[in-house]
């Protein structure tokens, strides 16, 4: 694949800057474990492995897109199917990290997962209209929305919590409101008269890096600002 | 690509050598974090994850040097892209680790980053002139320096740093100085009359070696120094 990858193939050069940005990453959170408190390493490790399942993926996508220029759809859900329930357990161990967390929270967040991006993917691959597709597929985000804002979740971090875990909670929801927005603009991209699987691409690995990326470093942010508070 | 290495490829050599050196840096800096202050770790992880990225680089690189014999631009350039933001937080964390950073300071040295690689990498690939590239980078740098040397990071080192802090700081400043100044060196000598390819990538390869390994030792000594000063 090396040698495949054409200096002008913006595309191609995206998914291989995400590729590394990600392995980085994953060497980040794992190292940085060593300077937080016990509840919060967890939080570091599951950052860590979202980092780390998709700098895997985004390796043989980047191939598959060098050497076929075609969408690498199959393994991008594969990822999301993996990475995305990681990031909803992330809300339930920032709460349980203050003791206020059920599980039922975490079951509520995967089934608005799955409505998400089951419909997602058989409207990408042609299995359902597209649009059906993308049409529920909002519904399930919206759900997630919902449970994170004003559901138990939201309230529980809402009344209970200290400053470094609202200041995380508070920027958590903030990236799966306008952070996540950008894959259903991706999706419109990629399928309406004007768009194009490049512009389809482009945007879903802009749109990974944001939400993997800059989630996991909120995450350290906040407990590297805790772990100091506490000596 | 092991088989392909010629005796007499000393482009194809130096890549080799460099590819090694950058991975044992990782494995170095990683290691140390373990005998220095929570603060430090941070900084050393960091001088980790630019070897760490710079070494899959240099892998491909060396592939494609050795089965091709053409510079791996688009390579160089994306690795520049990742480790010269990742040296920009250095100086950012640097500071922080004496609290006096403000997070403008990391943000105006990253759009000095971006005006030196962009260019750059549009001269080298063909879509600018070359030489219009060389000067717009320049231009990036220069401000780089100026933040650097005179601006609110220099102001703030000066100051208020601690003896090991100050000597670190003027280190990576003078490593910024005179050891960036060559790969402008190296593009000079790719692009002119009596220049080569060969001459290009041996001179940035060189460079990537000071800039990488030598930064990230600089940062160690001063975080052991330092954490051996505290009991
Ligand atoms: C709303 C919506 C979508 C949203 C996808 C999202 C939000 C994916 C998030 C992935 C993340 C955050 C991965 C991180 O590791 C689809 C399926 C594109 C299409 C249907 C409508
Ligand atoms: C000034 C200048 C350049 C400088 C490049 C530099 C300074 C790259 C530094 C890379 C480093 C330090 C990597 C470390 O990981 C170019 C783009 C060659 C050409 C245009 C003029």
């Amino acid at each position: 694949a090396a040698a495949g990858l054409a200096q002008d193939d913006f595309v191609g050069i995206s998914f291989w800057i995400i590729s590394m940005a990600l392995m980085a990453s994953t060497v980040f959170f794992l190292w940085e474990t060593q300077g937080v408190t016990a509840k919060w390493k967890t939080s570091l490790v599951v950052s860590a492995l979202v980092t780390f399942i998709a700098a895997v993926h985004y390796f043989y996508m980047r191939d598959v897109w060098v050497a076929t220029g075609e969408s690498p759809t199959v393994f991008r859900y594969i990822d999301w199917l993996l990475t995305v329930p990681l990031l909803m357990i992330e809300f339930y161990l920032i709460l349980r990290a203050i003791g206020v967390a059920s599980i039922g929270i975490f079951w509520r967040l995967l089934i608005g997962t799955l409505v998400m991006l089951i419909p997602g993917y058989l409207g990408e691959s042609g299995y359902i209209n597209i649009w059906v597709g993308f049409v529920i597929g909002m519904l399930g985000w919206f759900y997630i929305l919902y449970e994170i804002f004003y559901g138990e979740a939201g309230k529980a971090a809402e009344t209970q919590a200290t400053p470094a875990v609202k200041y995380a909670y508070k920027a958590m929801c903030w990236i799966v409101t306008v952070g996540w927005a950008i894959y259903p603009i991706g999706y419109v991209a990629g399928y309406t008269g004007v768009g194009s699987s490049e512009a389809l691409n482009i945007i879903y690995n802009f749109a990974d890096l944001v939400n993997k990326v800059a989630f996991g470093l909120l995450i350290w942010y906040a407990a590297t600002t805790e772990s100091q508070a506490e000596p």
